[in-house]
């Protein structure tokens, strides 16, 4: 199986284990005997530390297998049957979830996005005139808000859009909900303004991304107030996402937030995409978003993408034009100096050779 | 928290963590790179390693994460709207997964168990019955069956009880689904007639079960005719159930198909159920349910009951009458010698208390 | 086509149109302009009255297509997903109208009926038991009743049996939910003691059966607390229930309740549903259920109804045994006197006959 | 009430009753007794009726209450779970009707239209691209595409088109779906080329509608191959959908296609129509979309609006800016010439109006 590792890994941050702290607590707890469903100690005190982490002590915390499972259940918890969940056109539940949500009985309703972000001023605008049309009650009303941070094209929302956003939640009664997949390579981007404390205090639920940030697998639901959702535990159940051996949920996020352990996997992500962005510009690569966070998006000719692919393992994103495509590099808390020493490399070589390409 | 330890720990099968086998193999290629989504060698390997132990060599194999999930994903891969799934009325689709099938749109329909089995002539019965009514069309259309095995009371489905139900099945084109969550179990009973090769013969699709049976977690559904199904990848990215480091499931099946681990994670379990039944039909505890597999059930006074169960985790299941209860004891892979030796010792002197207690 | 009516029409109450009256009002009116929807004056008018019958001001009249409809659309909106309908195992949710509760998402919860009834200490044990389960939020968790008045079965609910089960209700929060398709025969019934006052006063929300009491088609459903349920009218939108010219289905409730006619058509059928269940008592035809309404059930001996059946349109129940048949003779506002006289004689012959057929 | 007629009625199609022919019918055959649930000899009557005028002799026809309910049980029954349904982002089941598709679990794909068109480009375009992205399997799978004719605006499809999406349908092995709500007024336009004949011979379901065209309320779907849905009964009827006294949709539809009364209805709404466009365009008023069918979209200005509202039953359609407003004036089979007459005239009056204002 050595094959596997010829080429440099920056595919996705889903493609290695899990970090190994929390792959020690795995096999240290292995053998103990605890109650099944997240009954056991260690949830409780993943839990807590959680909630600490977010300053939000009348809060609860479910924990998800993954990030179309947390997403799909927790919308249909928030959702009546008439009601539909309003996000950017670029929203993962509205592209790439097979939809998860319509399966459950609730539209998706995505509006321009601007930068992978859904704007406060396209929401108000929407909000708006969906309410003052004399025909609204023929159409799926809105319900809640989907918001991602980062996004999918790996830009943030700002504190002051969040906040302008809840606002315009305020006033149409929406509650407000927040996709962190890759919440960990948000929260340690220096262009980053919001943190756990914030969206636990601007969102109605959040998830706090495991399985790209460190675990081997695995997403924390944070509810600031557990209340508005009665009977959470069947919901999960009746949804597939009940680990009988809940534990193992509870352990690996115990462990991300013991020491700060979830902040250090986003910081040694970022760190190597800064380095990497850094150079895509200097060489001169156009970008396709300029990115934030752990995931970089830029053109590359398809001469020289044909052999830089084969010594990188990349993510296609779209063909731009007959002899160019755009990729997507992806940097995760597992991400080696060196392979972004060779990585880079790499990119002076095939810019380079782009150029003799081109002439 | 060492506390968690101090009982005997016979209240159910995924209370620890994955058999050792497992958990190295996880370990040692934590570090690896490959595709997510079941798109990587070890899920190949898996799948064909499964397929093999069932003689099933045109036949594939979805990976899931949990016994829920696995039977509401396949049972709305199986099912149009208008049909149902027929089940003994003990089902575990039927009573204990929070309506995960009628989530999904559809009905189930039970019928009288024997000894927590559906028996030939109960459903031979009901769908002669049902497509003589004249007003069949008002009513959801049985559109599969659904049998466990072993069954939820811990009982076995005989290899002609399996051949007729095919039959029937076959009369009414009705594709048969096993759920297998404890199928080591089933497989390492001496009274078991049913091997994975008839499974693979006599169904339609069935599951062989991780989670309980030596897994860190998992089920291996096989589907000996994957053409029947087509898209069954999105349906399962559709229920939340396409985990991204799918790899992780494909380890763990690896293993447990390697050198018979699966048969002697049920062994094991199997040789200390019999132990204990055995001592208590000779102490003439009341048997619920004569058991042939891994969970046994009988009827402990209350009294004796409240200070057993201050040394041994046990699962409560019913109260008989006001001074006694039926509860389940359940062995594993897991379950040691000594413990049984102690769990023997307990029931002698409960049975003992329980006399006097009498007088 | 005069080879319809050949046969005596006791098949349904749904055989023929709607009450002269109804039809007279639809043709007169039928050239007006009015809004859609349901936002017309036909529809206001209509649900005064309603509301006045019912001495419900504050309450508020949706309108339905049929009776399916009107169930599936209010259980809907009064079930959240994790939740089900608990009814008596004979109830049509539960059996006859294809799933279209679980076609939305929720369980139906069936209990054993007594006369078609659920009886209040049977809804009262199973609440009881379910709530004290330790492994209930495994479970649908019941989230309203739903009774129907008159039965499946022809049968009454007492005013005191009504009560008792709205105070279960209230005990464990549960709306209380009366399907009235053939309520009219009910409130006709010599043995009946709920009002539709009672009705309004015990329950969350009740429908007023229209197509089987002189409506050409149509129910009522009446909302004793309309703030409970937000949004209906686009509940009723997304489940294709709500009717364009909406109008239709007030100018007929409008005349119904005028000059008591929806009593009216309830007593014609009554009065002829008691001579045809003494006569059939007198003759000795074994009741298969004593009828306190429009539905009677009794046994024939299969030879004699061959012929019976030639001359009396009557709806098949069930056999019984190899020689002798259930059947359903119903009456309804459009049943004529003489037809009932021509039936009554039928009965006496085909008693004779069926004595001799015995010898 | 006399009060409703004072405006001029060109608000909708559906603000009447039925046509008169059709009234009688019902009238004359309310005291017949028939069989329910379409089991009758009018439905039998009228399937043959619409299937000879399809020339479509193998086909069946199911009759529905309203184009909604017509519309979501159709596309349940077309698709699987993991499909979704193409159209035109006008598409009337992507704005209009409050998410009945996604209640029954699907989503809706809506592509960009042209002049309220799918075209055929689009669709071939959107088609290619989604099978040839690598990911395609993590998305909802497009397993029909629908068709409005003639469209929410009022343009018709040509045969062109039509034999163009047909072509692009069977290169994916899509079902197509017409919507022909208003299909009476495409069938009368002097700018149409598709028949009745050609919709059976190049879509797999369409439906005829009544409701909007001349009947009090109903919808016929026509299906030229009835074996691609097994148990359509059941389906019908898990919607809510089956009418019990099924000949009334039976009877109106074996009117309207009698002595081409179908025909007749839209060549009434078609004739005023082309009057009321003329109008328009010699007036000067903007069109916001030229119509070849009985709805018309012109501009008009927001003061002599509110004079003009006080006179005629418009449609508000959407603000275009500060000062001016598009409207929608509706013809259909009621229409009368001298209700046309005098809103020329009003036409005349507020245009000059307009002018005056604007100096």
């Amino acid at each position: 199986m050595e094959t596997m590792e010829k080429k440099l890994p920056f595919a996705c941050d889903y493609m290695q284990g899990g970090h190994p702290k929390v792959m020690e607590t795995l096999m240290e707890t292995n053998h103990l005997s605890t109650d099944g469903y997240g009954l056991d100690p260690f949830c409780e005190d993943a839990k807590k530390r959680i909630l600490n982490a977010c300053d939000c002590n009348g809060g609860d915390v479910a924990f998800f297998l993954g990030g179309t499972q947390a997403n799909a259940t927790m919308i249909h918890a928030l959702l009546s049957s008439y009601q539909g969940v309003v996000c950017a056109d670029t929203g993962h539940i509205n592209v790439h979830e097979a939809g998860a949500v319509e399966f459950g009985g609730n539209k998706v309703l995505p509006l321009p996005h601007e930068n992978g972000k859904l704007m406060p001023h396209t929401l108000a605008d929407y909000l708006d005139r969906f309410f003052s049309d004399e025909t609204y009650q023929h159409m799926v009303i809105p319900g809640m808000v989907y918001l991602t941070q980062p996004t999918e094209l790996g830009t943030l929302y700002s504190l002051d859009e969040l906040k302008q956003i809840r606002s315009i939640c305020d006033t149409y009664h929406l509650p407000l909900y927040v996709d962190g997949a890759r919440l960990a390579y948000a929260l340690a981007s220096p262009e980053n303004t919001i943190s756990l404390k914030d969206l636990a205090k601007y969102t109605d639920v959040f998830y706090i991304g495991g399985t790209k940030c460190g675990a081997l697998f695995g997403e924390a639901v944070v509810l600031p107030n557990p209340k508005k959702i009665p009977y959470l535990f069947t919901i999960i159940k009746q949804h597939g996402a009940l680990l009988a051996k809940g534990r193992l949920l509870g352990l690996q996020f115990k462990e991300l937030f013991t020491d700060k352990l979830y902040y250090k996997c986003g910081e040694t992500a970022i760190k190597s995409a800064i380095r990497i962005q850094d150079t895509l510009k200097e060489l001169g690569y156009p970008l396709y978003q300029e990115s934030a966070t752990n995931q970089l998006f830029f053109v590359m000719e398809d001469a020289a993408l044909l052999e830089f692919g084969n010594l990188v393992n990349y993510g296609f994103w779209e063909k731009i034009d007959a002899q160019h495509t755009v990729i997507r590099l992806v940097t995760s808390w597992y991400t080696k100096e060196e392979d972004v020493d060779k990585l880079i490399e790499l990119l002076k070589t095939y810019k380079r050779s782009n150029e003799c390409h081109r002439i």
